[in-house]
């Protein structure tokens, strides 16, 4: 079973994943894309995933079988697993627990060449509401308190499998990173009984040139102090601390802005690897007015290096205002 | 000039570097590393970098000419700049400041293709001199508040060119990161009155499986929760919180740890692209009870996709104990 173990200076959790297990002599030889070798997400290939958890279907199709369009299933060397106990405990001078959670594949078509930003709007509300769906569900075990959305496209964004496809892991504690945004947006609300992304959402539309587009129901904006270039944010303008619990209506217009947005990075950035990641409310919380989901999307252009590593912060070369204006200039 | 901007939900600092500036339509073409091509670091080409700041040099050799050892020099594009006042401002709704520090070159040796695993034990000593000595020279200028010395060796870890060299970046504020280690281990102190890093030392002596190597001087080890495989600490076994105000004879005694470390990885991953970066204390701060200086040194094996951005988490797939076990392995 994987472990959890947590950094006694700084109190970061680590996945020691047994699972995806590497034996130290592994290590040496980068692995590579399988481009157009054996792939297990393609249609035929079912009974080479654990068996799928739910799918979107056409008609008639049966259970593992071809005839999807949508299928969830357990990932194959899972992070955390979902049998057993937490069980913390110390060790030496240390603490961990069970590596419990939940570790799931979105195969997001089909197909095995097509590409997020090329479904077509339909689908992609498919997809949105599958996410939904899941979360939905596994918030039901009251041991996960985080479930994370996630993409990674492209080798160099750290995906394994070339078939587009999305994943949620189910984690038993609040990660770090979540715990960081809901104080820092706990703390502004307590002082200002305000959202600070509604502040965001309003400043940005009022000063306009952090803006990339606007809709009725989201606006996508360079955020003001980026990590990365072309770093995306989507934020919806309406108030909702949880991804899964917006009305249909929520899902429908989002599609199109995140199609519409990861159309406009590939045409700038001449389609580059890139991670897409939910940033919703936990699971386990109600309705939180301090707080406000999210994506963001990460273009991987640069390399994070030494400086980041010891530092935490970040050198990022283009002005968001730049990048910005750059995609509106595409989309046009 | 560059400017410090602040994430208004998180407080991480990013630095918006217009001297390394990309302008938008630059991206799309993966910059690779000059192999054979031109380089700036190699003797003779000493006017292709700005002018040096300090150098050793063969007896009879002349500033910015040929017959050096070790040469420091300001990066050409450096993310921080020397002159100025940092002037923070608000900005809409956000804080910002102007990017002023110290960005500096260590160009470790002439040779353009020897790399730092082969240097011998006399040049080492005499490079972490020149950190010392840089660290010395700066932290009298009461704007810095922190120097990060770190190494990218390899594209994949963030190098830009080949001949080997480790960088300085001297900030006006102390990074996130930093903080995070300093109030973990102010917590652990004022708890215990004792360093966490020195029962990490002790513990891990203890316990022995995490081990890779020690002397007198010094503990190597694969710390109990690392982010990534392979990922290696070098611990004083006696308490320094600053790495530039050690005796002498400390810095002898690092130059064959950190060399035979580095030889260790190279034996056990196939020469893989890394980062070493050096934890110190804050350049202003008197000596600290409850901080200890360390040497985090970290292999580039694995991608830090979406889970990680979104998390914080990091899965690790081989347990520190087996990399341990390998890496002592492999000296044998």
């Amino acid at each position: 079973m994987s472990e959890l173990r947590k950094d006694p200076i700084i109190g970061r959790w680590v996945i020691i994943s047994t699972q995806r297990g590497k034996r130290p002599s592994d290590w040496g030889n980068e692995p590579a894309l399988s481009g157009g070798g054996f792939c297990p997400f393609c249609p035929g290939n079912e009974d080479k995933t654990p068996p799928e958890i739910v799918a979107i279907r056409n008609f008639g199709g049966q259970r593992d079988l071809p005839g999807w369009q949508i299928r969830v299933v357990p990932n194959k060397f899972p992070a955390l697993q979902i049998e057993g106990d937490l069980d913390p405990k110390g060790y030496g001078n240390y603490d961990m627990m069970n590596g419990i959670g939940a570790h799931e594949v979105i195969i997001e078509n089909p197909n095995h060449a097509t590409e997020f930003a090329d479904f077509d709007h339909a689908h992609i509300v498919k997809i949105l509401n599958i996410y939904r769906e899941r979360m939905l569900d596994l918030r039901n075990d009251p041991r996960f308190k985080y479930i994370l959305v996630f993409k990674n496209h492209g080798v160099a964004a750290g995906a394994s499998l070339e078939h587009s496809h999305s994943q949620l892991i189910a984690t038993p504690i609040i990660p770090k990173r979540v715990s960081e945004e809901l104080e820092g947006s706990k703390l502004f609300f307590d002082s200002k009984e305000r959202c600070i992304y509604c502040d965001i959402v309003q400043e940005e539309l009022r000063v306009g040139t952090r803006v990339v587009e606007s809709s009725d129901d989201y606006v996508v904006i360079e955020p003001f102090a980026p990590r990365f270039p072309f770093e995306t944010w989507i934020l919806p303008r309406h108030h909702y601390s949880h991804f899964e619990t917006m009305p249909d209506s929520q899902y429908y217009s989002l599609a199109g802005v995140l199609k519409k947005t990861l159309q406009s990075l590939n045409k700038a950035l001449g389609f580059p690897p890139f991670n897409f990641i939910l940033h919703s409310a936990p699971v386990q919380d109600k309705a939180l007015p301090e707080f406000h989901w999210h994506f963001e999307i990460i273009p991987k252009l640069t390399k994070v290096a030494g400086f980041e590593w010891g530092s935490g912060f970040y050198i990022n070369p283009t002005p968001p205002e730049a990048a910005a204006e750059h995609l509106r200039g595409v989309q046009a």
